[in-house]
């Protein structure tokens, strides 16, 4: 599939993640990892965001610590095209900062925003339905985001939820023959009771909000001036003072935001709001288990890189850090060792463990 | 307790252990680890034959690849006292040779052989037993071993098995009041049944055997001119060509000995072996099992070398190169790290550990 005509790309570089130590840290957090397969992730999303926009088209935003992280990873990007954020602001200053950028550069362009601490199984799937959001949000004056059907009730996600009847646009089909049509949401669901969420997945109305969304920056800046007039405000400050090259301005404009998530601060109150469905075996590798869901696995049930050996052991994880590893007599396990430490957990114990991160970092400052 | 007249002590620093992968390996065996504390096992083992018979009169039987290593645990130990075997010959030739050594530098002396592969909980109580098994050498022709009270109906072991009505010498009772008359020894028996092992831990007359032992060297070669003669002639010449500075004699002397354990050559066909009972809490530290059951642990029993955390997790074992290390949710597990690799098991898997490292050897062969 052809790059589109004046589509544009912005990565979201940023996110940490204390539920996959040892290996995410604030120093490499998880979009630099390689957790679903050789490549990393923002190098896995760099590839998808080309396959729309073209390489040339594609925009990275991350921290000004991470910036040689980056730079290393993607040497193709333009320096020009590398929107670094002097302080965390969430996501709604930095997508703001980087339409403003875009718009200056390519007016009257689409831009889809992809976060890069997320995976995709089937790539040909995501890629159709970024077509078709890409298509749609050029025709109408909305934000559309991607939906992905829900496979299990998980309480930890927000979700979408879509009008009754089908499309409100024409019916337009996929190569797979999925219904790409895009559907007007009509309100977002934050972390639903268990309860709830089982009632999403058989209902057919609701979708995982990936945060992975296509708009014309004036959508979004019309959105902004409505919703969250502050964050806009500084950002076009802090875009004026890094076009003009005064990167002291640049910090104080940008620092002076609200800092706030683009779910919060513009999609649940954003008067037209459009999804289209993206069956597309996406994960946000959000924990151990999540990873090893995620990963190829062998017949019974390990998923491991580098050389793993399994006697009598069964459904567990292993991430090793190159050093010959030998699991014996256990399942459901998940062993991940990096230079900052070495994790033997239950896959599922997630929640323990990101408080034992939070713990460990509290008793560090001290 | 000051060292006793003309005791000598040989330790025995071979060995190997693939039970105990990825810690012991052949480049660094299990006398070289720090099992059971802060120090190795066989600076450990040092400490107890130097209690017995004086730091000068130690002497150390290996092997010649392990020169260096055991210099550097042992820099006190004359390079005269070091007797460092070409070839593994199995303990009955390496005892030959130190045996004839120790009998030319000091005629007439009662020589204490030590494994250094082992551990003990109670060090005055190993103390006063080696002593009183010494004392016995000294007036006995027997051969005079320690005896483990069996804890456990190991089936893994050798046993001795001890006259019926108690100790054919004179009662002498240690410092904790324990019985120390030397028993006299009937039988020898190698791994026994479950059941036998049951009956042995019931009956009281049967100790394990730990291969620690006491004898006046003339008392060993008459038993050896009967029993092993080749193993003895062997090692004269051996000995001979060691002390004559003909490194090359040495080596093909010692090479051309039987290979046999000091056991089978010697022990079981001794016409005299007494027993000195031994309740010091040993332990072979065998296998991880072993090794968690000797060291100390915390109020969950989890057992940890250097910072480990356990969230949820209990009796565990945990042995980590420095890195912080994280368990959660998991119990009875055994975790080792080391520069070689990562093992984590079920902690009684030590079979299935052993056939594994056993496997890899084989395939790394061809």
């Amino acid at each position: 599939m052809p790059p589109a005509t004046n589509v544009h790309a912005l990565i979201l570089a940023g996110g940490s993640g204390t539920r996959l130590w040892p290996l995410s840290t604030d120093a490499r957090p998880k979009p630099f990892l390689r957790l679903a397969g050789d490549e990393s992730l923002l190098r896995q999303t760099f590839g998808r965001a080309s396959a729309l926009a073209g390489a040339g088209n594609v925009w990275i935003s991350g921290r000004a610590s991470h910036g040689m992280l980056i730079r290393r990873e993607l040497p193709e990007v333009a320096e020009s095209h590398l929107v670094l954020e002097p302080r965390r602001r969430n996501t709604a200053p930095a997508i703001a900062l980087s339409a403003l950028a875009v718009e200056a550069e390519a007016p009257g362009a689409v831009l889809a925003v992809l976060p890069s601490d997320q995976a995709v199984a089937d790539e040909s799937v995501f890629a159709a339905s970024l077509v078709a959001a890409a298509a749609a949000a050029r025709k109408v004056d909305a934000i559309v985001t991607l939906g992905i059907p829900p496979t299990r009730p998980e309480t930890g996600f927000g979700y979408v939820e879509v009008e009754d009847g089908g499309s409100p646009g024409s019916t337009s089909k996929g190569e797979k023959g999925i219904d790409l049509s895009p559907r007007s949401v009509v309100r977002f669901v934050e972390k639903p009771s268990r309860e709830t969420a089982e009632g999403f997945v058989r209902g057919g109305r609701h979708f995982w909000n990936a945060g992975i969304f296509v708009f014309r920056p004036s959508v979004l800046f019309e959105e902004m001036r409505r919703s969250c007039p502050a964050v806009l405000d500084a950002a076009r400050r802090a875009e004026e003072a890094r076009r003009a090259g005064n990167l002291s301005s640049f910090g104080s404009a940008f620092s002076s935001s609200p800092s706030v998530s683009i779910d919060v601060a513009v999609m649940e109150k954003a008067s037209r709001v459009l999804t289209v469905p993206s069956p597309c075996g996406w994960s946000d590798l959000g924990s151990w288990q999540a990873v090893w869901e995620f990963r190829a696995k062998d017949r019974n049930a390990n998923a491991a890189s580098g050389g793993a050996s399994f006697v009598g052991a069964a459904s567990n994880l292993v991430l090793g850090s190159g050093k010959p590893v030998c699991v014996i007599g256990l399942s459901d396990v998940a062993i991940v060792e990096s230079e900052n430490g070495l994790l033997v957990t239950r896959r599922d114990a997630s929640d323990e463990l990101r408080a034992w991160v939070e713990a460990s970092a509290k008793e560090g400052r001290k």
